[in-house]
């Protein structure tokens, strides 16, 4: 990517390459609020009712960490021209919980490229992301499909 | 599943039952509140830049339609003792684009059951959920697999 340019293209792209996001600090307001209004399970909305569920403590929604991973990366990644638009997303797991105070980063690895069939101005590019917490444990692994254009297209 | 038992079980479940949720109105602010905090790309935040955008008007973003997707199936389905805990998601796609004012529903199909290897007191779930609009167009399709407790289990 030249540094005059300041979108990146499906040409500067590379399977392995690597870009890091965030970190966001999760409060346990916020996980409230989100799973109030997304999740209402008590073990994501009440800290006291929580200790009598199978996760004995007030975790995260699943859907609130892969939301703050979609934050990390808008914020952390190169441009694309058009933004970025997902076609798909595969393999979410959740391996740990989330819980209050926790301080989430993630890593993006680029796994695979290919044009697209359809749209000859841009290709697919396949994310390996993986959001780890304060103390380095995977807490969501995801991977994504997103378009991405071509330097030539007209996107 | 028995009147007298609020809580459904592995054993009440079976292959091809089908669920219905919903339905939801997504709301002009709805999208941009959700975006400006989680995905803040102006097709999503911003409807007059969104105009000049692939989508050419305001659309949800694909995280806010799965999280309003949680929200339905929290609420219309039966309950699991415990809680409804996701082991993973797969294959979320966004066919269309979701536009203020779309009224959405989800339908929930059981498509595969079997036992935990490591936990005996619980099975595990895969669902098909399909989103619709108020078209019937299919807006977000994903499989999600799930812990059901066992009737017998101390869960």
């Amino acid at each position: 990517m030249s540094q005059q340019e300041p979108y990146i293209y499906f040409e500067d792209c590379a399977v392995g390459q690597t870009f890091n996001a965030g970190p966001v600090t999760v409060t346990q307001d916020d996980i409230i609020a989100f799973a109030r209004e997304y999740d209402p399970q008590d073990f994501h909305t009440d800290p006291v009712k929580a200790r009598d569920t199978v996760f004995g403590e007030l975790v995260a929604s699943g859907w609130h960490t892969a939301a703050l991973a979609m934050r990390m990366i808008v914020a952390a990644t190169p441009k694309m021209k058009g933004g970025m638009v997902g076609r798909a997303v595969e393999n979410i797991s959740w391996p740990r919980p989330v819980r209050p105070g926790d301080v989430l980063s993630l890593a993006i690895e680029i796994a695979e490229l290919r044009l697209s069939k359809s749209a000859p101005d841009r290709g697919l590019m396949r994310t390996k992301n993986t959001v780890v917490n304060q103390n380095g444990e995977t807490v969501m692994t995801m991977e994504a499909v997103v378009f991405v254009p071509r330097s030539g297209g007209k996107i």
